[in-house]
């Protein structure tokens, strides 16, 4: 689409949310792991919608800061059957059936030898768990605790047709530029096979995101957005941009759980104070005002990378229901009806928002010495009445309040007014020239 | 008055409050406006109690910061009379008859011609509302909602005798001096007409504030107190005066809304935490414990220019019923029942003990080390007891904080204790030089 | 004992607190005061423990900053009686009996007349008060209210063999170097007579404490251990000490009130943030959540001295029943039932708790950008699963954190856990150079 195309696509937005949901559908049969054909498969799935994206490859063996980039896993085949021949698990099924990074075997054993390699979850007897071991050598298999139970005391032949090998890793991104160098980094990853809000929700907004922020004709900021494996894949990137992100992202997100139709939820960056962490409050405080705020001791994504002690970037987390929060996370119960496409275009909103009120936020300084005289440039009733309207109300106290010192957002917390309410008010007071944009760079 | 008659009027002030009542209920007659005839009266009125009041005048068209002084207005009657010669509404009857600013008109007009230029509250039946139009050029009458509803479907004569003309805006104020260059500011408005609580209870204890200092003898700082009409006058002052104001002034108070009996009301400067914030806030405290506390966007009188971005006086507000918060505000119901002798005498006591608070605010260091031998100068008991005296606690926990950082006023605090009752200890400890005041200036 | 018995000792640490109300038992009979035998007695008994305590003496009549030491109180016998040489009261049976510091007498008197030298608590009518007049010429004696209404309307004969002469005050300390200069510094006071808990167990305790710093092998901070009067020790100790312990003690605490078997309690120094309030809060708030938080208004022991301004250090108190706060302090009843062993093993486990976290709190900091790989070093599990365990989760989070800004206890705080649950995961990193320690002397 052109960019014409795309903004009236957002403004008008009425398939935003099935657009994500059919995105999301696509990628989902994709067996993806850390490393391997299924990332590949994803990252140029979502290439076809965003032609600039960059796909990069780190090789086997490559040191990344204290860890190695892993072998290549490719998996062809994997299941169990029985003597006659009848599959009692097979990944063509669920890929969560095989544990991530199995080595290969093909092997005759008793159900008693079998069970030391199965993995279920007793008291969710019909999710199959999603487990992977991709640093120490082994195989597994996961299903329902169900299956497991019908299993019987006999032989059955495990089959796991994959390969370790040297190869690559690979990641994408893109660097969309705006006006300043200073950069907003969203971060998101694929590398959960078949699972739809932790993840394929993540990847799948970004997109959507990038696709907005192209549409924008007059961006401030920078914007980079990466499409990573989780933790080895934000070292990796780390390691590549440390010292260009320490000094120029000046805000971000890591996008991940942003798919189910449930309340909000925050994470914040380390620092807990960061532009992203005040942006992603506001927003979230106006969209949902019961919104669930989490901890960093709640950490689990890739901000445990990104504002780690030495890096301490300032990247937060706006999601749905967090992932460790509710109970179909890490199984096959995460799965197409767990996500909704109003779920995915909420989760795209808060994030969009978010931006917004970044992008926006400047600090301003009045010209003028005292109040100004607006009633002359009709900005202010000249007939006294015995109690303001609520529009020169918030005028006057944004006015009140612009001393070259707090930024818009922290005036806007201040005034108890939503940043987007003010917006209208700094363009008219800019135009009469009554406040004056301080410039930092 | 002589000084020394002052101090026994002070001391035994059985009549300040009726005094006040008095002042005010001379006052109240006159048609105040931001500038011409009434606000001269007014001012002459409170000179014959303050000879040293200094009346100052600035020229229509002057420059005062974005804003133009504007024209004199000349009010001589205004009425609407019907065929028969009945006056159907008078200024005569009440100044507030009249919106402040009108311009004159003689015509006669029928009732949905007239409509269109009457203002009522339908909420309010039995109040004429306050209404002016300084900066725009319009005139109206305002009534009570039940003489409106006796209006007949006839034609009325509207007669306004009124002028617009180059002249001038007045002002008065007075600089008391002190020991100290450094300023306590007091600033009320005379700018309406016919209201009792606001406004002419903030003259009116303005005026006898200034007999009350006047009448020490051995005052730390200089005090400048001020008369203006609202907003042009504070602005037109802040023009003449900012560069010394900004240089001298270290607290003060905008005096408005003090003569009415209910609780006391606190409205911070946009600061918060200047020492006119924290005396008003100690004052308060053991004035009248449920005393309401504002915020700064509940603001709406001079303080708007005084702690303006680039002004930043610390000048905050201590009140009775605030402005815009109680019914009778800005309508003929605030008028000389609203008021009473005993409110204004709480108005006159809470601001003044705020001033003493901040007269005799300074900070002590202890000149010994640990804690002096109090015994053998008489000021601890030489027989130990199971329990500490409460003075002999007070003197000691003043003394554990006087270190030459904290404040007597913070210390008070700090100790939980009023801060009139910690000066006598001071004294004493100062007498005994257990302790120094640090001097900063 | 040896130091390797010592180390023993504390590890099985099953007799400590008997050790100790076994101490205090032997002790309690002694006249202590301000000065004289009782203290010099006192001081020999704790040196049998701990023979490198070193006992000093100050001349009466030398200046202590305010002060004077005062004069030497010998006190040989007091005793009231009747014309049959009946003893009414007699120092022998309680030394509370007498007022502290009594100038001699040796007179018959009338009940009338012997009144007015009486002290009794009508309110705990089978209580002893404890009184003392150090620093005016005074006698007198204390009684039960019940002993008080057996008195006659008859002549009694007062006697007080006591003297007030020129001799010295004595006090003891101990410092027991450490790797660094930097010092923790505990003071106890040695000058109540006959009473348990205030105030023998302190003294005990700080003995106790003494053997066990004495049985650590590696010593980072230098300990000194101080054995005082109240008041006038302590503020002689300053005038003596002040530079140096200016510049070298860190953290602190007074030992008072530590042997009962109630709730603890904690007392802040003035400041409230030092090292030494953050270790004695972390250490009771896993001792017993329910310790009870006094402020800086309700100290009374010889913290008064050691946060007075100009003199700052950081000096808390970790209690069990505060001096002040129940109903036996300064009475005959605080007795050796009022005081247990388990109560006195309790003190010195909270007081050695708190010691233990200053002695280990360091700054660390991450030698690797990111998180470390911990799974290739055994630290990490290498199977995913659903949730992290408990003890992987404490070491990422205090790993997120060591960033060489946040010490140890900082730390803990901020991760929830406690400072002891902490240490091994240190170790571990440590000793896989994962993170470092910022060294800062």
């Amino acid at each position: 689409m052109h960019k014409a195309d795309l903004k009236t696509y957002f403004n008008n937005h009425s398939s935003i949310g099935a657009d994500m949901y059919n995105m999301l559908t696509d990628l989902f049969p994709i067996n993806r792991s850390i490393t391997g054909e299924g990332v590949r498969e994803t990252l140029n799935y979502i290439k076809r919608f965003v032609p600039e994206l960059s796909i990069h490859s780190i090789p086997t063996g490559s040191t990344v800061f204290d860890w190695k980039i892993p072998k290549e896993w490719i998996i062809r085949s994997a299941y169990i059957e029985d003597k006659s021949g009848k599959k009692i698990l097979d990944i063509k099924e669920n890929n969560l059936h095989l544990v991530g990074y199995s080595i290969p075997i093909d092997k005759w054993m008793s159900l008693k030898e079998l069970n030391k390699f199965l993995h279920s979850l007793p008291d969710q007897p019909d999710a199959i768990p999603y487990i992977t071991s991709y640093y120490e050598a082994r195989w597994g298999f996961c299903l329902t605790e169900l299956q497991r139970k019908r299993l019987k005391d006999i032989d059955y032949h495990v089959v796991i047709d994959s390969e370790l090998k040297s190869g690559v890793l690979n990641y994408a991104d893109i660097v969309i530029p705006g006006r300043s160098k200073k950069e907003v980094m969203l971060s998101t990853y694929i590398c959960h096979p078949s699972m739809a809000n932790n993840e394929l929700s993540g990847p799948v907004v970004a997109t959507m995101l990038i696709k907005w922020l192209l549409s924008l004709k007059n961006r401030f900021y920078t914007y980079r957005v990466i499409f990573i494996p989780e933790t080895i894949g934000s070292i990796a990137y780390l390691s590549e941009h440390l010292e260009h992100l320490k000094d120029y992202v000046v805000a971000g997100y890591n996008i991940s759980c942003v798919g189910d139709d449930k309340s909000f939820s925050f994470l914040p960056s380390r620092d807990g104070k960061t532009l992203s962490d005040r942006a992603a409050l506001h927003a979230l405080k106006y969209i949902d005002p019961n919104f669930k705020t989490y901890t960093w001791l709640d950490r689990g994504s890739d901000e445990r990378q990104y504002c780690a002690p030495g890096i301490d970037l300032p990247i937060s987390s706006i999601m749905r229901s967090k992932y460790g929060e509710y109970p179909e996370y890490h199984t096959s119960l995460d799965d197409l009806s767990f996500v909704t496409a109003g779920g995915l275009l909420g989760g795209f909103e808060a994030i969009q928002k978010a931006i917004k009120i970044i992008e926006r936020n400047k600090v301003y300084k009045t010209r003028i010495k005292c109040e100004p005289q607006l009633g002359r440039r009709g900005l202010y009733p000249t007939l006294s009445i015995k109690k303001q309207t609520e529009h020169v109300k918030i005028m006057m106290d944004f006015l009140s309040y612009c001393d070259g010192k707090s930024d818009l957002l922290a005036i806007s917390e201040l005034i108890e007014q939503e940043f987007e309410t003010i917006v209208p008010f700094v363009e008219r007071l800019l135009n009469y020239s009554i406040i004056e944009e301080l410039v930092d760079e």
